[in-house]
C-alpha cells in the first residue's frame, strides 16, 4: 500500500485518532443525552433547511452539467419534504430502545461468580455510500445512538449536500456537550481517501459500504477491517405445483413492480414445470399488466402466449433493480432449489405454495439472509420485520445476515464479578 | 495477487466448491446424525491410536532434528493421555445442544405475518492454526457440529500428526453417511496455500486463525474473507485504592502464574498510589514466591524492596505468555483506564476493589471481550464462563468477542412465513 501518499495516510490517522477518543466518550454517554442530540439535530435540520437545499442545489446543477442519468439526479435530490421525513426519522431513532448496556444473557456459575453478556459499541464505524445525502443522517443518528463513532464517506457527486449535512451534525453534538469528532469526514474527497481509511488495520471496527457493486468490490479489494457488504440482491419466488396461483400472482407482482430499484425487489420467478402450463399465462399476463418486461426459459417462452422475450444468458444472476422480470421453468423443488444455489445472492428467497412440506423443504433447503414463505421478497426490511430504521441489509453472514439494525452496531461483551474467584 | 501460481489457484478453488457442495448436506443434517459422526471419530481415534501416534513421532523427531524449542516439541507431542481428552471433548460435543434450527426470536407482525430468527451454519469456515495437533480435531467437531464444512491448514510442523488425524475425520464422515469433503486440507502444504485459501473472495465465510501474531498479521493482510483474529492477550489487573489486599493478591497471582502461557494469564499489575506502600510489597513478594519475575516502574521499584528489576519501554503492550509480569503504579482509576487504552489488547482486563462505585466506572470506561471485577483473569474462558468447548477467544469485536462457542459458528437468518403478504 505504498502507493498511497504519506501525508494521506497521517491525516487519515489523526481523523481516526479523533474518532477513537470521541468514540470513549460516546460509548458511555447516557441514552437520554444521545436522544437530547437526536432532538437537537432535528431543530437544525429545520431551521437550517435554507442551507442545507442551497447547497443540494449546488449537487444537483452539477450533476445536471455532468450529464448524470435522471435517477442519478433524483437520487441526489433533497427537498423540504424530504428534510421532514429525516426529522420524523430522527424522533423515531430517539424514541427506540438504547441498545447500549443492554443484558442479554446471565447467570451464577457453579464456583458462584456471575457472568453477564451486555451489548456494548462496536467503536468507530466507516461508512461508504453514494447519492442519496439523508443516509448522511441516517447513517450518523444510527451509529451515535448505538454509541459509535462515525467517519462518513459519501459520494462526491453530493459533496456539498453532505458537507452542509455534516456541519450540522457536529453543531448538534457540540451544543449537547458531546464530541463533534463523534462525527467526520475523511481527510480528502479524493478516492484514495477511501483506500486509506479502510485500509488502516484496526482503525475501524467495522466498515459498512452501501452503494454499486464497484464500490463494494473496491472496498473488498483494499479493506484491512472487518466488512459487512451490501450486496446485491438477485431475489426469487419459487411458484411451487401446489401454490395459490391467485395468491401468487398478486405477490410476485408486488415483489417485481411495487418498487423495483431496492435490493429486495424480485427479480426471478421459477414456476414448476407440473403447472407451467397454467402458471405462465397466468403470471406472464399480470406482470405484463404492472409494465414489467418478461425474459424468458424456452419452456416458459412456449407458454406465455407472445407476451415475452428470450432471456439471454446474462439475464440469469441478474440484479435487473428495473421493470424487468426473469421467468424460469425448473423441474421440481430440488430443481429451483439448485437454480437458486447457482444464481441467488443469499439476499431474499421465497416459495409460494399450500404444502407445508413443500415449505419446511424449501426453507430448510435455501441459504439467504431471508426466507419468505408465501409472501413478497419487499417484506426483507427493518421496518417490515420490526427492527425500526435500518442501516442496510448485510449480504455478509458473519454479525449481522439481513437488515441491520441499531443492534448490529453493537457487540456484547463479557462481564465477571466475582469475590476473589481463581481458576483452579 | 497475481504472484500466485494458476495452478494452485484453480486447485484452491476446487477444494472450496468441494467444501461449499459438502456444506450444503451439513446444513441439513440431523443433530442425531451429527452426534453419530462425533461418537464414531472418538471410537475411530481410539482403535487409530497407534497410526497417529507413529504420525505423531514424525512430527516429533523431525523438530527436535530442526532444532526446535523444548516447548515447541511438548505442544507437537501427542500421547495416550492427549487422545483420551480428545476423546471425552468429542462426547462432551456430542452431548451439546445442536445449535442449527434454534429460533432466537419471533413474533406477529402487525400486518399478520410470522417473523422469526434462526440459527443457521455460516457454512464452509477456514481454520489456520499452529503447533497443536489436538485443535484439528476439536476445531473440525465444533465446525460440523455447527453444520459447516472445514478446511484445516494446521502448521507444516504438525503435518503428519494432522494428516492422519485428518484421514479419520473423513473416514468417519464416509463411515456415518456424510460428506468426506465437509472436512478438507489446503491443496499444498507450502504456505502460499493460506494466502490461496483466504484471498479468494465468498470462497470461505470465515476465516478464523489462531497462533503467532505473525501469523494473524500475515493473514490480514492478504486476506478477502471475513477473519475472527485471535489476538493477543495483554491482561491488565487495577488494583484500586479499596481493594480487598489479601484477596486481591492471590487473584494476581492465579492470574499470572496458574497458566502463564495462556492468552488470558495477567501481563501487568496496575496499582494505585494510594495504596502503593503497602500493596506493592505483598505483592511483589507473593509473585516472586511464585517464581515470577516482576518488572517495574519507577514508583513500583521504590517499594518493592530490591525484589523486582527496572521495566523497559518494550515491557509495556508486552505479551509474555512466561512467569514476568509488569508492575506500574498509576495515579488513580482514570489513569489506570487510560493505560489500558493505550497498552491493552481488549482481550480481558479487570479491577480489584472493595468499592461498587469504582467497579462501575472501570466496568463502564474500559473496552475488553470480558471485564472482570474481583476474579481472575483467567476465567475468561468458554468452559468457566458456561459457553462448553471453544473455538478461542476473539479478539475483533464483530460477530463474537470473547469466547467462541458452538454459536459463535452459526449466524441468524430471517425467515417470513405469510398468507399472501405483500408490502403496501
Amino acid at each position: 500500500m505504498s502507493h498511497l501518499p504519506e501525508a494521506l495516510r497521517i491525516e487519515t490517522r489523526a481523523v481516526l485518532k479523533r474518532a477513537r477518543e470521541a468514540s470513549w466518550t460516546l460509548a458511555q454517554a447516557s441514552g437520554a443525552l444521545k436522544n437530547r442530540w437526536l432532538v437537537r439535530l432535528a431543530e437544525t435540520l429545520q431551521t437550517g433547511q435554507d442551507t442545507i437545499l442551497a447547497a443540494n442545489q449546488i449537487d444537483l446543477k452539477n450533476a445536471v452539467d455532468a450529464g448524470r442519468s435522471g435517477a442519478m439526479v433524483d437520487r441526489l435530490r433533497l427537498d423540504d419534504r424530504g428534510i421532514q421525513n429525516l426529522v420524523t426519522a430522527l424522533h423515531e431513532i430517539a424514541a427506540m430502545p438504547d441498545p447500549v448496556g443492554r443484558v442479554t444473557s446471565g447467570e451464577v456459575r457453579p464456583q458462584g461468580f456471575e457472568v453477564r453478556k451486555q451489548r456494548v459499541p462496536l467503536g468507530v464505524i466507516g461508512m461508504v455510500y453514494e447519492s442519496r445525502p439523508n443516509v448522511t443522517i441516517d447513517a450518523a443518528a444510527l451509529c451515535l445512538k448505538a454509541g459509535n463513532a462515525v467517519v462518513l464517506r459519501g459520494g462526491s457527486e453530493a459533496l456539498h449536500s453532505n458537507s452542509a449535512l455534516i456541519e450540522m451534525l457536529r453543531s448538534s453534538l457540540h451544543a449537547v456537550g458531546l464530541p463533534m469528532d463523534a462525527v467526520q469526514q475523511p481527510a480528502t474527497a479524493e478516492r484514495q481517501a477511501i483506500e486509506a481509511l479502510v485500509s488502516e488495520r484496526d482503525g475501524l471496527d467495522l466498515c459498512i459500504p452501501r452503494g454499486g457493486t464497484q464500490l463494494i468490490d473496491f472496498i473488498m479489494q483494499v479493506a484491512r477491517v472487518p466488512v459487512i457488504q451490501h450486496y446485491q440482491g438477485v431475489c426469487h419466488l419459487y411458484v411451487h405445483s401446489a401454490a395459490d396461483l391467485a395468491q401468487a400472482t398478486r405477490v410476485v407482482v408486488n415483489a417485481k413492480a411495487q418498487r423495483p430499484g431496492v435490493c429486495n425487489a424480485l427479480e426471478a420467478v421459477l414456476v414448476d414445470a407440473a403447472i407451467a402450463d397454467e402458471a405462465v399465462p397466468m403470471l406472464v399476463r399480470a406482470l405484463t399488466a404492472a409494465n414489467v418486461q418478461v425474459r424468458a426459459c424456452k419452456r416458459t417462452i412456449a407458454h406465455a402466449g407472445g407476451c415475452a422475450v428470450a432471456a439471454q444468458p446474462d439475464d440469469y444472476g441478474q440484479e435487473f433493480l428495473d421493470l424487468i422480470c426473469l421467468m424460469h421453468v425448473v423441474d421440481d423443488l430440488d430443481d429451483a432449489l439448485a437454480h437458486i444455489r447457482q444464481f441467488g445472492s443469499r439476499h431474499t428467497e421465497g416459495i409460494l405454495t399450500r404444502d407445508i412440506a413443500a415449505a419446511h423443504r424449501f426453507t430448510q433447503g435455501v441459504d439467504a439472509s431471508c426466507v419468505v414463505v408465501n409472501a413478497s421478497t419487499r417484506l426483507n426490511d427493518g421496518s417490515c420485520l420490526g427492527l425500526g430504521a435500518e442501516i442496510g441489509i448485510s449480504t455478509t453472514k458473519l454479525h449481522a445476515y439481513g437488515p441491520m439494525g441499531l443492534d448490529s452496531l453493537t457487540t456484547e461483551r463479557w462481564l465477571v464479578v466475582g469475590d476473589g474467584h481463581v481458576r483452579q
